[in-house]
């Protein structure tokens, strides 16, 4: 059976070494905290606007400087910076927290474009910085989507073993 | 509803403060890869002769090496060494990676009771050093029980919606 990280590489197209480049440079110290901040505002001003009824729904229930308060507290966490988001919520557990949510591979292609957006109009983030970021997300999108699969494997089997007790009696 | 941390802090008795205080120190710097690697390998030896045999059963259909590996790999990341654990397997995704298990709180006590015999027993971890390392796993061992809690909510949610549906027929 294939791995999450094998299911994330084949399908984002992004090999592990490649996602996981972000920890070669210490992109906090290089962009700081600011950018971060301008960043996820401006992935979720797209996200909360998007045009796509489907794929804004997803996001309805959760208030949207929650949803850029968690994200840039993640990321910076992730790329060098203070522990931000552990000190507030704990591990990050990406898995686990997407968990009421659909991440299908729709939806992690449409969090792609508008993050591909987001980082092509904030202002100083360099090319390189922005290679090794895109890399991180799509990689981490697919893996998600493992994740999510994963899941509904899972509840699948567990239904299965649920409705069959009766019969069993 | 309260959040993961927030029971984890409830049921551990482990303020998310105290857990985090790995943080404020390098721990990787301070005590070595070969000291966390000793380390794994003291906890491993336990837990895979453990005389409840309950507790061992978790542990059965996976190699020891590859346990020992796993674990070391994890906590030299998370305790401000390099990312050997994410270029290997991608995302640490605690909760979800500890799926296939019953993280029940009378395992993460077991689990915790191996673990400070096996700190109390490896060379070369300072008291400072060990309190700060048990309160991050006592308050970790905990946030996996509730992650182990709401997968089992959701999957008696998902059957009760799977058995339901023969009489909205």
């Amino acid at each position: 059976m294939q791995s999450l990280q094998e299911k994330a590489s084949e399908w984002s197209g992004v090999h592990t070494n490649d996602a996981f480049a972000i920890d070669e440079t210490n992109l906090y110290e290089k962009l700081g905290l600011q950018t971060f901040i301008n960043l996820s505002t401006n992935f979720y001003n797209r996200v909360y606007d998007d045009e796509e009824e489907w794929f804004r729904s997803i996001f309805a229930n959760s208030k949207k400087e929650d949803a850029i308060q968690n994200q840039y507290e993640f990321f910076v966490q992730r790329m060098g910076g203070p522990p931000l988001y552990s000190q507030r919520r704990g591990h990050p557990a990406l898995i686990a927290r997407h968990r009421p949510f659909p991440v299908t591979r729709q939806a992690a292609e449409r969090w792609l474009h508008h993050m591909q957006q987001a980082l092509d109009s904030t202002s100083d983030i360099d090319s390189d910085s922005k290679i090794k970021m895109m890399n991180f997300f799509r990689h981490t999108a697919f893996f998600l989507v493992a994740g999510d699969e994963l899941k509904n494997q899972r509840q699948a089997i567990a239904c299965k073993h649920a409705t069959e007790k009766p019969s069993a009696v």
